[in-house]
């Protein structure tokens, strides 16, 4: 949630002509990614006006990955996703690099989209973002690049415990134990054969931008990899069905989410009966991440933790028989 | 350097209706100023798509000044200064406010200007700044507000005072003494019948937007006070003629600046006669913030402290008499 690179404006209108995209009229630094460096970019080519995003790509993001995330924007862009296309240099590269040795960094110019990230989403905004979810599983089908999901189960497995029983107990005195059942649930019932493909993998509302009820963009693919589509529905059900604290589950945005889900791409008998499990998976990743998070952060560390308890609610939810119906399986 | 405030996509949407400046379809938050927070946000109105630069004031922003900062801006604005517009609201207000009791914070919504803020500025950006220095402190005779300067000499003296010498030691041996010795010239030697107005009092290139050698925007002007003119030329002078860092002189642009300056208003033979002076009163005013900040900054806090010493160097600079001419006086 920061510019972490500093660039000054006479090296970045020297990027930007690489582009060939026009000249250089505002850049602004932008709160936004949590581990990239980002800038809302101006250019005027001839008459028009252009808007870009610059991402400048910091330590934590693998290079050797960029190639499969910026060619899915473009896959997917092509096909009528809602999803923001990669401008791609003269020498027709998609990223670059800047700086030298130790300092050297990879950054990509992307389209700039209209629409706001919605904190309160309704139904009819719900049902959209299902239906996108739905629209890039279909059109991601034939893209042809794999990258292996570096937080599946093993993963989850690995940062709880490394958190270890006393480290989650810190948190809260029925984390451990809790951890320890769904970790056992999810080894024995994970489901193995459903249908897999490209999954977005971390659509929360601040990765999709709204205009009313029509999704505008699809955005922060840096999670995105190959993995069972239904999973990426439990994903998109534990971010946008709750409060963001994890009390409240909101049965209407549920409803509408797999119903706009549905309408574009209808889940098979067998996915729908896994989408309980997998929502308990869902809500394990985050709770992962978060909780490992939580107990490494340094306290003078500029970004703060986010509290894993919001998904440790949310997996008490979906591990509750008596909520066993809502994906009506 | 960030964004303080949380604002949903549906209270920001709320406010900007009040504007009557169309509907919100896009808002980032920036990462420019130092103690606000800022989006930069888009509106559709009819055909045309419309930017702002919204602004939340926290805390270290007195909200009873915004009235001089805004009404300023416009003042200068319908002068055809490069500044930006503020917008009003539907009842004619340039600020309005959100929250309630403790967590009642002022907002403004700013005409957004392009232009980049150069970081190795030309002679020709620096006569431009000049002149555009120039245009506002001429433009803002008839302005008829005023606000005192709450950085002034006494204000140095105070802040360098809580320093303390065993302070501005600790941040290099000869800091201690420089300082005394300059108080002592600066309470002696400082002008008092010179002509004053309303100056900007922060013209660093970060506040200042070109395109080229031409300024689009002056922004930023929450420093902005009434006090000598010619103090305002010596401020820009130590913002803009030297290396960041303060080791290095550029008298092309110091030249550049003041021409520029002059090409617009002429400056009178005492505030010419004034410039070394008020050029070492620029580097201690500048000195003096950074050397509190650098010893009263948390370890943990989100801000880095910028280095008091790249003004110490400059008031090096400005007080040794082997350097008395580069005023021309």
């Amino acid at each position: 949630m920061a510019v972490y690179t500093r660039l000054g404006a006479e090296e970045m209108s020297a990027i930007v002509e690489t582009f060939d995209v026009g000249t250089l009229i505002s850049a602004k630094g932008i709160a936004e990614g949590v581990s990239n460096s980002n800038w809302l970019i101006e250019t005027q080519h001839g008459e028009s006006a252009r808007r870009f995003i610059l991402t400048v790509y910091e330590s934590r993001t693998d290079i050797s990955d960029l190639p499969f995330f910026l060619d899915l924007l473009d896959h997917l862009a092509a096909r009528d996703c809602p999803v923001p296309r990669t401008m791609h240099d003269r020498d027709g590269a998609s990223h670059r690099f800047i700086g030298e040795g130790e300092g050297r960094k990879a950054l990509a110019l992307i389209e700039f989209l209209p629409g706001v990230s919605v904190s309160e989403p309704t139904a009819g905004q719900a049902r959209a973002v299902g239906a996108a979810l739905a629209q890039i599983h279909l059109a991601s089908a034939d893209f042809g690049q794999a990258r292996a999901n570096s937080l599946d189960l093993p993963a989850w497995q690995q940062l709880l415990g490394d958190c270890g029983a006393e480290g989650l107990e810190s948190i809260h005195p029925e984390l451990g134990r809790l951890v320890e059942r769904e970790l056992g649930v999810l080894a024995r019932e994970w489901p193995a054969d459903l249908p897999a493909g490209v999954i977005h993998a971390d659509l929360f509302p601040d990765n999709v931008l709204m205009l009313g009820n029509k999704v505008t963009g699809l955005i922060d693919f840096y999670f995105a990899c190959t993995d069972l589509l239904a999973y990426d529905v439990a994903v998109t059900h534990a971010a946008w069905c709750f409060s963001t604290d994890g009390t409240q589950f909101r049965p209407d945005l549920s409803l509408a989410l797999t119903e706009g889900y549905e309408a574009v791409r209808p889940l098979t008998p067998a996915e729908r009966e896994s989408l309980p499990v997998l929502a308990r998976g869902a809500a394990v990743r985050f709770l992962a991440t978060r909780a490992y998070d939580w107990l490494n952060t340094p306290e003078d560390a500029l970004v703060t933790p986010k509290d894993p308890m919001a998904f440790a609610r949310r997996l008490q939810f979906y591990a509750d028989p008596a909520n066993s119906g809502i994906f009506g399986a």
